[in-house]
């Protein structure tokens, strides 16, 4: 019954759904506090206030058919308008409504754009680590998925092997800085350079090539770190976006895609780009969310960053002080171990053994490697520590 | 920039998008007051007074990372149990909440259904009259769609016509009842010899084929008028539902598929649905209103049908009395009235004359008719009429 480009997906499906069970049967066995998952992107830190106040309001202040009526495939206007003056203010740019589009989450914006650009074998790069979903979203559209090995010094992107895999088919780049695993922030020299090669090929080959910032995670970094702006470094530059972290309204949906005015043809992107998002199903993104972030914008609304940046640094003293080795994070809420055998697979199922559930790197095409995401309580990573130590003294990390 | 498969419905939007913009400037110039539009399906009675109090309830009861976070990618388990147990005290059915998929409304769950059983070069039947966005849907995962040709006596599907067309290609059928356009509710009749064609095609050609029934207009039924659940005619039923109309809620983008366990390779069907779901870009249906829909549900909640009744009453008198044609709506908030010219795109653009805006009948695979949307105010009725009037003596209707 199911489509052949299914099959494959739901066999692997069962194995990633085995883990899961097995992380609730743990839990059900050892108690919900003796199991320490910190396998999941599901933010711990609620919402800001301001979202339930916004939900209020919209729903004494705003009539009924219009809160929850259908509007543009684009969203409100009014909210579009809002979201492109809070980017200028914040990074400069010139965006007006029309350049915004409000989207079922950032995964339904990656979706919409490669629907509205690719052609059946079209390449898209993405460099490793990286959120190995976005296959999905290439493959959706008959596209191919070209990896770019990791840097594991910096986790910056290995710009050498970048060009010399951008071919004429290469359609579109991903990058999502902050990053997720890493928690590295792409650098204002590493977008520089990033641009000019994509601009030395387009003119090299006489094509376009679309620059995707999937951005979910901009919001999320610490020691007052700067996340440059990509549209400021190259034209055919698109945006995603999500509230998913910076409100911690995941379940909710709720996102928008930005395409400046500088992309080619950009007046046709937007138009088809806007019918995608109907025709793939989504119709327009969530109405009454819609409203409400416009008033969380208003409202200066921000999830607590603080509370990351206390399990941040946390987790990464106390794991580098039992002898891990990772990159301090910068940003998101992952923290990138290394593995302290080269199989990371196996170290993560040893890991069980001490009620530890981390994800093994070759989930984001970065194997020897592991993703402890720190969006959990800080009270779980205080109860986890001893265990990372036992699992520590396995590897003799510590004597 | 634009791929293949998009450059044409750029092209085609620019059209609608013309005509909407035209509605926008004659409300403009002629005050909206004076304007009729009937061009769309946006509901004008307000959600029941319940959907305000579930999403009050919700916020003051449930913790803020569980109401806005990520659940399973099928929706959260009692909200499908509470919708399962619903369907089954109504329609004696015996669901469960695995049979259950939340999704972002029912044009994403046609889409997540066909991502999930479509091959290339796969056939999907639809019955015309009927809402031709099916056709992207279906061209999303490169299927090809066969129309049926109306029945414009009955508007009940042209059986004859149907059996003739199902090959050892077609993958799937579509029904929509109450239907869009034409208000008609597709009769036990029509589904037991619907259902024994389709088993009989299974038998002969050794395949499977999905009948998709497409209901979000299920609860707009007048005059008592039952409308037939459709997993009790054939095994391989999987139903679409959305509370955009049942709820008056088309922006939230919430509803449901049902996968259930007769149809073939069930578990399999619904692992796929449920990862199309997530790599479509929904990654589940919006949380907040699952909440608010379990709660819904429990209250009873049901949209002013009574509202509805009065404009179709007003509405359909009135046209008639006028001398125009037409079926009197079941279901639904349409009316499918009968060109009075056979070119009922020259009738349209005619009617504009007086200010009224009708769709026609071949952005439903139905030239000759117009479909007249009464989801408005009882008063923009009365005060169409007139016009109508107008528009009927220059086709000498009355005299």
């Amino acid at each position: 019954m199911i489509s052949e480009k299914m099959k494959p997906m739901v066999n692997n499906n069962s194995v990633i759904r085995a883990m899961f069970e097995e992380g609730k049967a743990m839990a059900a066995e050892f108690g919900p506090e003796n199991v320490y998952d910190f396998s999941l992107g599901n933010p711990n830190v609620p919402a800001p206030k301001e979202v339930k106040e916004a939900i209020l309001e919209t729903l004494e202040e705003e009539e009924s058919t219009f809160v929850h009526g259908y509007m543009s495939n684009a969203g409100y206007e009014d909210v579009r308008e809002t979201i492109a003056g809070s980017l200028n203010e914040r990074f400069g740019t010139d965006f007006h409504l029309n350049n915004i589009i409000m989207v079922v989450g950032a995964a339904s914006g990656m979706n919409i754009i490669f629907k509205t650009i690719l052609n059946p074998g079209d390449e898209v790069i993405a460099f490793a680590p990286y959120f190995v979903e976005y296959n999905n979203y290439v493959k959706n559209y008959d596209g191919n998925i070209v990896v770019i090995s990791p840097d594991t010094e910096s986790f910056q992107p290995n710009l050498t092997e970048f060009e010399s895999k951008i071919t004429p088919k290469t359609k579109a780049v991903i990058i999502n800085s902050p990053n997720n695993p890493s928690g590295v922030i792409y650098s204002d020299a590493t977008l520089k350079k990033m641009a000019a090669i994509l601009e030395a090929k387009q003119n090299e080959y006489g094509t376009d090539i679309i620059l995707f910032s999937d951005e979910p995670y901009r919001e999320l970094a610490y020691d007052g770190a700067e996340v440059p702006y990509v549209t400021k470094y190259y034209a055919n530059t698109i945006v995603g976006y999500s509230y998913s972290k910076s409100l911690s309204l995941p379940g909710e949906r709720i996102g928008y895609v930005v395409i400046p005015d500088e992309v080619t043809d950009s007046a046709e992107v937007i138009t088809a780009a806007t019918i995608a998002n109907r025709i793939l199903g989504s119709v327009n993104a969530p109405s009454l969310m819609q409203r409400v972030i416009k008033r969380c914008i208003e409202k200066g609304a921000q999830v607590d960053l603080a509370a990351y940046d206390r399990n941040r640094n946390l987790l990464y003293e106390g794991l580098t002080n039992l002898g891990y080795t990772c990159t301090k994070p910068e940003g998101a809420f992952y923290l990138f171990l290394k593995s302290p055998e080269p199989d990371e697979k196996a170290f993560s199922e040893h890991a069980k053994k001490y009620h530890l559930l981390v994800v093994p790197g070759s989930s984001f095409a970065c194997p020897g490697y592991v993703r402890v995401a720190y969006c959990v309580s800080y009270e779980q990573i205080e109860r986890a520590l001893p265990a990372f130590e036992k699992l520590a003294r396995d590897y003799q990390l510590i004597r």
